[in-house]
């Protein structure tokens, strides 16, 4: 099947496309860069919604309420599961796999994970075209899911418009969770498994740390939920609703698109010329020279960045 | 002070010195650069132990411990707390802050935090060179913590010689522990708290996960602690002695640095060039042109990269 091909099925909603085209972006291919190109005029409607959090935490059972919530309104979903890790099993997510079976039915719920292959950023930029794909697909709202807690995680979060920060009482003492440090990245706090000894108090810290935190036109709220049971789901629909539309409303929604896709123009230049400048010094001899003096420890890394850019690396005068 | 002052003292092992070059690195900046070229002579001798896990499994308590028991045995000790999240206080890590008074009065024992500071890449880059910068200054051991699950956490850990992953009984089921997905760059798992419920059951299902995953001449063992209160923690640290025997006699310790050294060169290389073309593309008002018609929505970011790259990034030929 031939890119443009591909583009049509995708934007006639045939779910194969889309599976299809999301593999492609994981390979990160010329391929994928040309379908992005084509179908970038149809992105740009749909809601991303980032749930983070600590494993344990429940937020793949959060994911499945809201999107049972979302289907119940009529509105089509994605949901991307990012895993900044690559697990020993290869790169699936295996709750992943258990919940594919469970609403892999319903042909309005369009489920995937994506794991990272190493390369740094390829997951980000992954995520980004993954997500503009499923845009384009015709998706309403698009759940994007991550592990953990870690740098990774506030990199996949940055293509949410909406990010929630998912804890759990006695998931370890208040210190934990500022260590966890994602608080800072979230627009609503969801205090999930709100039936468990000590929500109240986890509820309380949190509102105290977001006294101490800086004034913010909006102050995420903190949102208790029981998620096996769909408890609290509904009303944490509204407040990511609510969010969306002071987004909106105060242009932030605008601002935080077009950071993202500025961000994502300067992570494509830096690999480009990484790209080229590596297989220049490659083809010349100069990165095995480099790699034998660093391996006898006569040379220094910003050395020898220096001497990789002054032979390959030489930029043009403006043109 | 001017950089090769700050060098010779912090080669004499003056702690302060030590505090304003990882500052100094922590910034980033061309005094830096210049620093790490000087001081890269004397670095390559300490051994770097990696502790990575989830929050709350007692990672700091273990380094505590560790620490400890370096310290008895009469080697030199430099702690490295990475956070790759920012957390809300601003950077620096609560625990840390707890645990720096504890330790703060033996000389021989030198705490740090290392934050975010937002710049993709920047904090690995610091990690590097805060670790080298302790090498020099004559720490036998460094043990670099980080918090969280993440992309972040396994940049981090390519730093290190040996990794240990923690985890604890009871934190989530099996699937959390694949789904936290960092078991698989630990060289050694390490089973803290092992007095709680189900530590045996962990042990075991670990165990079966490494019968599972891919055969290699290091089996990383399985090690029980409660590092509250010391317990396993020499059989540990012997471990992680027969882990670097191991690396050194199968050459796999040189050509982790070797690895480490080339990826940073790499790094180096690709922000040198995204920083001078920006630079350009902002000085010829390409940048400000290209932002409008992303805003507009007229341009996908793969088109917006060329047009920079084409304008500002042209590569010049072979010189």
């Amino acid at each position: 099947m031939n890119i443009e091909e591909l583009a049509s099925r995708l934007l006639n909603q045939d779910k194969r496309a889309l599976a299809r085209a999301i593999s492609l972006i994981e390979d990160g291919g010329v391929e994928a860069r040309a379908l992005m190109k084509r179908i970038y005029p149809n992105t740009g409607r749909a809601a991303v919604v980032g749930v983070t959090g600590a494993p344990g935490v429940g937020k793949s059972t959060l994911v499945d309420g809201l999107t049972a919530y979302y289907r119940q309104q009529g509105l089509r979903v994605g949901v991307l599961a990012v895993d900044p890790t690559s697990p020993f099993t290869g790169g699936a997510i295996l709750g992943d796999r258990i919940r594919m079976q469970e609403r892999g039915t319903d042909p309005d719920v369009f489920i995937r994970s994506l794991a990272s292959r190493g390369q740094v950023g390829g997951l980000s930029r992954a995520t980004g075209d993954s997500i503009r794909a499923m845009d384009a697909f015709g998706k309403d709202i698009i759940l994007v899911e991550t592990v953990g807690a870690g740098q990774g995680e506030v990199e996949v979060m940055r293509y949410a418009h909406t990010t929630l920060v998912v804890l759990m009482p006695g998931g370890g003492d208040e210190i934990q969770a500022i260590k966890a440090g994602i608080l800072e990245i979230g627009d609503i706090l969801v205090v999930n498994k709100a039936d468990m000894e000590g929500a109240d108090r986890l509820v309380r810290d949190l509102e105290m740390m977001l006294d101490l935190g800086p004034e913010s036109p909006w102050r995420p709220p903190v949102m208790k939920t029981v998620a096996s049971r769909g408890a609290g789901v509904a009303a944490l629909a509204e407040k990511i609703e609510e969010h969306r539309q002071y987004l909106i409303s105060s242009g932030g929604l605008d601002r935080k698109k077009l950071d993202q896709v500025s961000s994502q123009v300067e992570e494509i230049v830096a690999s480009s010329l990484l790209a080229e400048v590596m297989s220049r010094a490659r083809a010349a001899g100069t990165w095995q020279e480099v790699v034998d003096r660093l391996s006898e420890g006569t040379l220094d890394p910003y050395t020898a960045a220096e001497e990789v850019l002054s032979r390959h690396g030489l930029l043009s005068e403006e043109g």
